[in-house]
């Protein structure tokens, strides 16, 4: 893979995998958190080596080629707004989902149907070429596919045929042989709603290890 | 399998499709619209042979074991009103998708996230023990899910664990290995925001003979 700068903004399990699998993969990564210094990102950044370093969700984002938001849903939108600015013309990779879970387990979506999370994210940061990608599975199988044993499927939706092939490159690297690209960032709506069925798999599976794959007819 | 009486409610390409897929198989089939005597409901039983009949929707439900709602969603609730009392106690194979069209396409969905169609359904016919099933795949993918070349997966949902079995019985016969059963009727939420994606796949594939495979990992 080319090598580029990676800012991964969030400390939870999945920015941490995606961080861990980029600097496995010789990508210079940074860790974004909103205070720089934070415990979380600076063990991270400690454990992970030469390549490996964090900073606020601004600093990474403004040295970096390639911004991933691996934040919750709910404070997504306000991170990007607070940073628009440094995200200008970056690659922005963005694996939300706008789980709602006030009432619950299965959560239910707080923007769907004619509007989406990825949408609303692009429209907060105009300048930014938002991809939606990732948000389809566990953060596992992000970064280890094969666990499957088998190919399955991921997607990237977005405004910039660019900044989507930046992501399938990216995706590629990580092991996913043919992501399908699903047109501009609309498509987040699909996407995102997956996550209403996903959410109930995970419940009658007992486990987030599962994947879909897209099977077409093999004759008429 | 056990033999039924089945109405099926719809004369469009999935009642076609179900109805002489049912009559294949030596299960006894009416078609239900409107008025009886319809032309396109007469024109299939006429060509169906001695298994197949039709009638309105209030007579075919009447006599039947089992009721498959073949409707377009925007009907679907009004037609399950109007025979509320012909639904009681019998096992309905809902079907629908509450696709809204009038932005054009991909739809929308008229309702979700907090409720869906098949509640609804189930609401308005408290005593039928209503299923959400094949509302996922194309019509020609449910009676031949081998045109896909390898097992894909479909779906129940429902409160009726009873009126599940019979659902799954009737799926497998259709060639359909192993149904997931999603638990109760809630669950049509998670299924019809499926249609979400589903719509833009069949868009980015330009054809609707695809369907989903969940793969679970392999290994830990």
């Amino acid at each position: 893979m080319t090598t580029r700068k990676h800012a991964v903004l969030g400390t939870g399990m999945v920015g941490k995998a995606i961080a861990s699998k980029l600097v496995q993969l010789g990508q210079p990564t940074r860790m974004g958190s909103r205070t720089k210094g934070n415990a979380a990102a600076a063990e991270w950044a400690k454990g992970a080596g030469e390549l490996a370093g964090e900073g606020s969700f601004g600093e990474v984002a403004r040295d970096a080629d390639v911004v991933w938001l691996a934040l919750k849903g709910e404070h997504a939108l306000g991170v990007v707004e607070s940073i628009r600015e440094e995200l200008a013309g970056k690659v922005v990779l963005d694996l939300t989902n706008p789980l709602d879970f006030s009432k619950g387990f299965p959560p239910a979506l707080s923007v769907m149907n004619d509007d989406s999370l990825g949408e609303q994210i692009q429209r907060a940061a105009p300048e930014a070429r938002v991809v939606k990608t990732f948000n389809t599975l566990a953060n596992t199988l992000m970064v280890d596919p094969q666990k499957l044993g088998e190919a399955t499927d991921v997607f990237v939706a977005g405004e910039s045929a660019e900044a989507k092939a930046v992501a399938v490159e990216v995706l590629k690297s990580f092991g996913h042989e043919a992501p399908i690209d699903m047109g501009g960032i609309a498509a987040s709506r699909g996407l995102e709603a997956w996550l209403l069925l996903w959410t109930r798999l995970f419940g009658v599976f007992g486990t987030a290890e599962f994947n879909l794959k897209l099977v077409r007819a093999k004759r008429a």
